[in-house]
């Protein structure tokens, strides 16, 4: 499990581990939290491994003796990527190409990726299906995802290897650390009174919470033989902005003003509308099992649970 | 001009100076040829520096003053890939950013790359358009310049990028270094009674002429502005293996055994059929002058000319 102490990753670990496998987290706590890791460092089945992707040498010896690699570690931060354009390059496009490498030489084939809606770039059909036409992109982040899943495919091609390529929706739920949510929360925590909103609040976003996108992973994975397959993964539903703002304060009971730095985007490469098909996912059987808005409210909990991550986030 | 001193990018350096522009050719000469550039040294308007795209210090310094960049240089070996997995990620895919990135510290915006049909994987649609069904990668190549095209969006984006990327099918004619063309007439010159073929010689390939390949690119390059647009170029015909083995042996006046490795491809990854929708480019006015046979005939009697080519090549 690369990026194993991260907000997914280690919530991965804990499910893996409860269904008795053996699993090994690499991580370089860049943004992973030791907290996260505290009940699989119980269990003897686990084992960490404090490492960074870039470094090839610890990364090959880590490889050996594994069946399978789920590489969710990343640079997730899909907002600021244009602030140093090498970081997406070098932690997700290399870092992936790095993994593959490892992987090779180790002969292990199966492989989970935790890919982005982000790829499709701003859309043209909603909900947008896997086979969606081929996408200008928008973001540094997307643009890096896409290598990776190029790169996997690639290998899948080359090398006969076999596993998921999971497009996500944004994730919520235990252990997440940034996002909407996250900075909504601080933001109201330090001054209840107003709540300055990226773009005009009308941007129309997917979620997903954290137990469903686990279960569809692994529901993909057992499933699937043979090539890589892309899998879109999210909910049948979207909201706006305005609306995930409406249930944060609602369940604060705070009533601020908001301040709308308008436009129809957050920022220069932010997706106004969001919103997969994800029918291939749930032909394995699959369904979320939680709605958007139950999953921004255990977002919330968790956050108010645990105030030492707001310092320690974004 | 990268890849200033390879097949494409000497063509494109000798159009561009005919045309009174001031051109500044950057190469390793890796696989780029020197005698291609005789022609253009003679011209006061032309300079040559010897770099690579991986030291970035020196790649910075030379796009000083430069409106525009077209950016050749490339691994344009699709079928090696799998050989040296990590040279479609150094040379194009991280060629490509310290290319973006080099042009953003020096306030370049204009930009022409050279893609590859390859990007459409095994493609789906025939003739393939640039919205094509989102792909699926086959090849350690098509991988790689699909992350550069990301990339190349992305800052499109992010930092008001302009210009054009060019889906190429095979390219043919004068200066011509690598392909099937190449590979078969150095068979036959070493014995001109068999001749091996990968795949069952059925696969059906697009291949255009540089001419018409460069007469395309700058008709892209003057007649869009804003965003980055995205062109397939190529012809409106394909030809089978076979076909072009016949143009090729009668025009030596050889009649070879031909003994087929067997396959519906010639190699992983090899692509048994491409043809790509060029309506987008052809809406411009552009429209290719010749045949692929022509194109064929010309690549000969080049190769017949410059029998030194044939030691040099791959």
């Amino acid at each position: 499990m690369t990026g194993g102490a991260g907000f997914i990753g280690s919530s991965l670990v804990d499910r893996l581990l409860a269904e008795g496998h053996t699993v090994l987290a690499y991580d370089n706590f860049s943004t992973g939290q030791r907290s996260f890791l505290v009940s699989a460092a119980a269990n003897p089945a686990f084992t960490l491994i404090e490492g960074d992707l870039l470094d090839t040498k610890r990364l090959n010896a880590s490889l050996r003796d594994v069946d399978a690699v789920y590489h969710l570690a990343a640079n997730a931060d899909v907002r600021f990527g244009p602030d140093h354009p090498a970081k997406d390059l070098e932690q997700n496009t290399i870092a992936t190409f790095n993994v593959l490498e490892a992987m090779r030489v180790n002969g292990v084939k199966r492989l989970a990726f935790s890919s982005t809606g982000s790829v499709y770039g701003e859309a043209q059909v909603f909900p947008t299906p896997e086979d969606a036409p081929f996408p200008l992109q928008t973001s540094l982040y997307g643009a890096s995802k896409l290598a990776c899943e190029g790169l996997i495919a690639a290998y899948g091609a080359a090398f006969g290897f076999e596993g998921c390529i999971f497009r996500f929706v944004s994730i919520l739920g235990e252990r997440y650390t940034h996002g909407h949510v996250f900075d909504f929360y601080r933001s109201l925590k330090n001054d209840p009174t107003t709540l300055r909103v990226l773009g005009d609040g009308s941007q129309r976003k997917s979620y997903l919470y954290i137990g469903d996108c686990l279960s569809a992973m692994l529901v993909g994975m057992e499933q699937t033989r043979g090539a890589i397959q892309v899998f879109n993964l999210g909910t049948d539903h979207y909201c706006r902005v305005v609306d995930s703002i409406g249930w944060i304060t609602e369940q604060l009971g705070v009533t601020p003003r908001l301040e709308f730095t308008g436009g129809d985007r957050g920022w220069v490469g932010d997706n106004p509308f969001i919103f997969l098909d994800c029918t291939k996912i749930r032909r394995l059987g699959w369904a979320p099992k939680l709605t958007i808005r139950h999953g921004v409210e255990r977002t919330l909990n968790f956050l108010r649970q645990n105030p030492q991550l707001l310092e320690a986030g974004a």
